[in-house]
């Protein structure tokens, strides 16, 4: 779970990308970074939050036309500030920057290899494969090389680059994560998501499709198409739309807050609930409270507020305070659920301790009864694309009924959104009655649409943790 | 507008007290501070948030079982550390420390008399004239003290002290600003709201009464009456409950979320318009939108999209944004808004230039016609008892007819609940049919429950940028 | 200890007293401020050394065309930030700043009185006392208000204010402190020391007399003489020459480095030995080891080097290294005293444990006999004059005899130059014999030129904790 | 000019390393780090100096019983954390961590072949080139990768590595720059200067010798020999004893102390003068003026006083001073020097600007004549093994007459030590008459014992500007 952001052709590429970046901060508070140049290309990347990490000062000392940049998501492991992206490297091209939403599931093998034959590693990123691949094929113009050396990888990419002032976008042949393009007077921008577009008043073209490398230059906006793409179906990440992507965004062409909200709808049909109010878990919960309440016919209400000074750390009392790090970021109002049959709407349920601490938080606010309605299936799969889920074993609903976790959560009554359901909703069933046409729900299902590298789970929980 | 927080009776009080300031904090964002102790008082204030004025170790130079705390405003003219409460001074009678939320009408009067017998002031803050009254007073105790001083001031303010090992909390006559009592385990809590009681898993027990002084001791808590509190009658800020205070916080025992979703209620009766979709101006307009829609019988969205990430500078490239800083708080969502006919609900229209921001973004995201409704009266009059509304001249309902303001914003209608509709909401209608029975609505109504101190208008908002 | 500065009539006043400040760095190194302005003052203080406490951006804050400064010592106690001149007070005559070096006696009476009388205090420095009796004058003239406040202080003070667009300077009746006035283009400048007029090219013009205060605004510089100065002898301490000031400035009128010298030929004389090598403990006993070598007829050399990067803070490894904090500073030259007699010449000896440490460094270097000789008697009894002495109980010579000492130290012989000595070194022989004419060595001989505040020791030392 | 420093065998290595660091702080203060580790390595660095690059936080996160650590020189160009040394990369024998003192001569050779076989280089640094060297040989063995890697790197190098759980040291065939080896309880360690070692109370051993390689593991101290070392003289840096290393240190077995005195000494009889006295340019020059004032018989004095707190930046008001940066680290002694024939004695003279600053600042100070004497011959060619002296064009001595130096310099008079003189104070005079044996001197000669890389003098002057 990463931002990445590129632009092409603005006197000011770095405040623009660091604009960018703010709007994309939701994909990574862990680190932020900007990579900006013509042909000499200066970097700056830190820890932390897109506004903490620059200043006029750091800004000012990135001149150029072209940008791109990186918002990194916190991870346990690998939190440093070496991962930090983009990465910028030399080789016998000249200087390559480049950034990266996603995941390499065989990023080990070709890393062995890769050092077998001598390279040497400054990060334990996935990343850091893709330029030595580069910089081994015996091509001059980086766009070949990269071609060339994506040819070598599988699994799950978003990048933006720089090299050469070019600015080059791609998505893997599967377009697991998205990338958008847009226009910003005379010149090009690549995101993750439409709301940096928004943010700094770009237009929205298209997106970047499934296995389509981009290319804007000062010659404009050219498009390839990776060899691998040909047989690769579309598997788009559907957490994307459920939890991750902001709802002001479109992506994979489809507006979240609108595919969140029928989901909610569809909630209350498979999963209805006789309560007094409905109330989300803010702020992603939102459009699909609103969706169910909606459906079910019963008034919605903001149950829960959400601090607007979250993402700083705290220090707790000793003497421990009940829910400490949901209570800083939650709070219930006692005059809307007091004496009341509840039903609160999440996207997610991932561990179960956070749901159970907001059932317990509302219950000693009053609450009568709470029903907790998932706007998604169980998550049963940890994801290998670039979703930083945890381990199966951390995954409640991959080893317990529906039942154990109602009353591990303590709630009245749970229900899920069916997987059926939830791709219905996005138009994803096939004429052959197939479920998830063009998604990946692999998180949901198990069926996961790239091959694994070698090794058993250990390895590929090892993989994931170096990038996302 | 500042957040006040004391304890008494509690090992870890200044972490406490720097926790409670959290949930206080969008009462104040310019600078935070706590002063803590037992007989030896220590203090630490900082500009900025409460997050990061204060870490481990400065908490850990704060020990002692009783703290008070203070989160201040963000003004123009007097943002200096300095100013940053709570303030803490040595006098005849040992140390105290005080917080200070309102502001003091004759503090330049009383601050003149004081100069000219010999008194030297650290700060530009009114709050200190209270702590010189305090040190002229004949007597040991700090009660005595506190009570005797506080005959010669006049206007707003809710404080909170440490002396002499005692916690001390009181509210003018009129009871313009909050203050709420709580229970800590064996201690006692003070509070601006109680929403900072939530957090800390204190137990509300009432509000502090105008004019009335509590004691929190060893010996447990005491009441006392300020003499000059007999003829004034109560005059609550109603602004707390349209705009400042936190929807889950109780504040002069009402719910702030119920009190503004009645006022939707009762703007929709009064102002109802034809329309597809009603929105909220996140987060302070979202339940009265709620109260709006339902009474409208028109479909509730979140229409615009606010980022977590405010509250920290952004730096603007030179070829500008329009509506930069709304921009990088709000964003519409385009797939709400589309082609739809838009009612959007804020709590206040001040200046104006938000608003017309805000219609402009939602007419670019696609809106067909946009009506604004304002869920409480004109804002007319500056406030004098603490609350930071610009001068006169900058109030755009002072100056200009309904159709002015509604053609400078921008909108195809504009309607603002009407002063006896929101104190009619609010119970606040007299036998005798008189409105506002309790509530100060000065900033409404131009009518100012305590009397200005000599000097004009000029003179009057020197005094308010002193301190709020 | 501690460094004023002051300027008035140049047009970067603010940044001229910051130069002027890192010239008097080796007087306090615990915090340094700068207040600067016209009729609007403006200060900006903060822990630490002068070049880490201000920045290009916050003298950009301190504009104006006068200013004082002040570094202060680092002591235990009071190291606070609230503590850290110069301070900036508002009162009727508007507003005043204040920077002092040296130390009242009388302030605790003095504070007792005041906060009787309702004064209240902000800080627990000594130096505030004065601006409150300031307060209290009925004058309007911030210079008739001083004079009369002084009339009631006893002790030792360099000051240096701004108050109503004048800088004033003013040493107490006996000039304990120094304090001199140079020209600085159109403008006057007043420094502790000669030093600051070296780096910012100012013309020393001559020293604040004891009993005298200058004024400098607009009409150029004005003398007054302290009504309380007629019957006072002159007293300058002995040991800014002997230690406390640099080797380059002119203090009462003498070179340092010549008083230093002349002190270590005069050693020679009193305490000779048989040796090799005379060497000294760098820096200030540089000067007075060359006097001593030259007298002696013994080779003079650098035989311990000392750390440029001193001033930092060093963190230890638990399994600890010997002499730790000695050793960062100083460290041998083995081919110095490999083999060697070797004498060691120190300005003074205080605890006797950094002197232990030398010698024990120096014989793990092959030093065959290690001779301390110090440059000045004795320390016996602690200063109340603004010296941060150590308590009587930790002054080694207070209470231990030669032979003691020196087992302690465990050098081969120790020597102290003998205060009739060092007395005639400075030309401070009466006509009647009188030893220390002109100076106060009350450190040396016990005998205090102003008498004692009431109360005993433990009250004294509580006085001199306070400021410095 | 960089400093080194390693350890193996000691439970606190990071912060032994540290102190260590410290300890050659004089060698570099642009930045400053540390790795750290057993098998697993970390990494910890920074610019500026050691004091504040690490904290007892940032030690704390350095484990491990073995470690190395760089301190790196202010160079103009290439100031970039990036750059900042140890180095730490992985390939597939791990992990290695490098530091480096010296300059590889055909860096820029080995750069451009890596490349064109696929290397990515992260820093501008010549030392990466060596681990990408090291990562292509196909061996397991950190030392024996490392041996077959120096086959091929011209120029100078001390390097320390850590690998493979061992500390690894070595120097170039014609050991241009010192590495010692000191034991420290069980364990040992590797310094450029024993300086180092005083402070953390290791024992001098021995130095590395020129061509060879030590490893320290936990089976003891090994040594290997360089197979290129063979027909390789000695070349030590002349340079080290007259300038670069500290006194109280050894490098290449002889005193740095002594080495600069007898310079002084030899200086007097070559290039007397006819003054009052003798005065050093603090700090290196101190040594050699006193030798010089001893064979001349002329008075010593410490006539320039040095700033304890330079290394820190200073802002210059707009109206600048006269020699503000040679004036914020000396000021002239007026009583030593007023009305005197002055011989200055400096270490050396390489673009004559200081020079003339200080000439002008002893006039000012009343000097009647400055003699101007430099215990080194006239640099004239710059160095490429590792001393940052800048372009040819810069050296003043390069292209001009003594007599348009000393009229430049504003001096009386100019003597420099002859390189006859100079070599003969080092033992350096071979049987046969040879100048300069066992030592580099191509400063001084231009005589260059390593041949340079393909290319002309600018391309040289890059390759000094990437690392030294």
């Amino acid at each position: 779970m990463c931002g990445v952001f590129g632009i092409h052709g603005h006197d000011e590429a770095a405040k623009i990308a660091y604009l960018g970046l703010h709007a994309l901060q939701h994909r990574g508070q862990e680190s932020a970074g900007v990579v900006a140049g013509d042909r000499t290309l200066r970097r700056h990347v830190g820890m932390g939050l897109v506004a903490d990490v620059f200043d006029e000062k750091t800004l000012g000392r990135l001149p150029g036309a072209a940008a791109i940049g990186h918002t990194r998501y916190s991870t346990a492991g690998s939190s440093e500030v070496r991962n930090a992206q983009p990465f910028l490297f030399e080789y016998s091209g000249g200087s390559v920057a480049i950034a990266h939403n996603g995941n390499l599931v065989n990023a080990e093998d070709l890393r062995n290899r890769l050092e077998a034959s001598g390279s040497i590693f400054q990060t334990s990123s996935d990343t850091e494969v893709i330029v030595h691949l580069m910089a081994k094929v015996p091509e001059f113009d980086p766009v070949n090389r990269l071609i060339a050396a994506l040819r070598q990888v599988q699994g799950a990419y978003s990048l933006v680059l720089l090299a050469d002032d070019k600015l080059i976008g791609v998505r893997d042949p599967h377009g697991f994560r998205p990338l958008v393009i847009g226009r910003l007077k005379d010149g090009y921008v690549l995101s993750s998501e439409t709301s940096a577009f928004d943010l700094i008043e770009a237009e929205y073209i298209r997106d970047v499709e499934p296995g389509e490398l981009v290319v804007a230059d000062n010659a404009g906006l050219r498009s390839f198409k990776l060899a691998t793409s040909e047989a690769a179906p579309s598997r788009f990440c559907i957490f994307e739309h459920v939890y991750f992507a902001r709802p002001d965004s479109l992506v994979n062409g489809k507006s979240v807050y609108r595919a969140r909200e029928r989901m909610g709808t569809r909630l209350a049909e498979e999963q209805p609930a006789i309560a007094d109010v409905v109330i989300p878990v803010p702020d992603s919960g939102v459009p699909s409270a609103i969706g169910y309440a909606k459906r079910a016919g019963i008034p919605f209400e903001m149950g829960l507020i959400r601090s607007h000074y979250v993402g700083r750390t705290f220090i707790e009392p000793q003497d421990s305070i009940r829910h400490f790090g949901v209570r800083l970021k939650l709070s219930p109002v006692r005059s809307v659920v007091d004496g009341k049959r509840v039903v609160v709407v999440d996207d997610s349920l991932v561990r179960g301790t956070t749901s159970r601490k907001i059932v317990k938080m509302l219950r000693a606010a009053g609450a009568r009864e709470v029903h907790l309605r998932i706007s998604a299936p169980p998550t049963t799969n940890p994801c290998f694309y670039g979703i930083d889920t945890p381990n199966r074993s951390e995954l409640v609903a991959a080893s317990h009924t529906l039942d154990e976790i109602a009353r591990y959560v303590t709630c009245d009554s749970l229900g899920y959104l069916s997987h059926e359901g939830m791709m219905s909703t996005m138009g994803a069933i096939g004429e052959d009655g197939e479920v998830g046409v063009g998604y990946c729900s692999a998180c949901f299902t198990g069926v996961y649409p790239v091959q694994l590298g070698k090794g058993g789970d250990g390895e590929l929980v090892r993989l994931r943790r170096n990038k996302v």
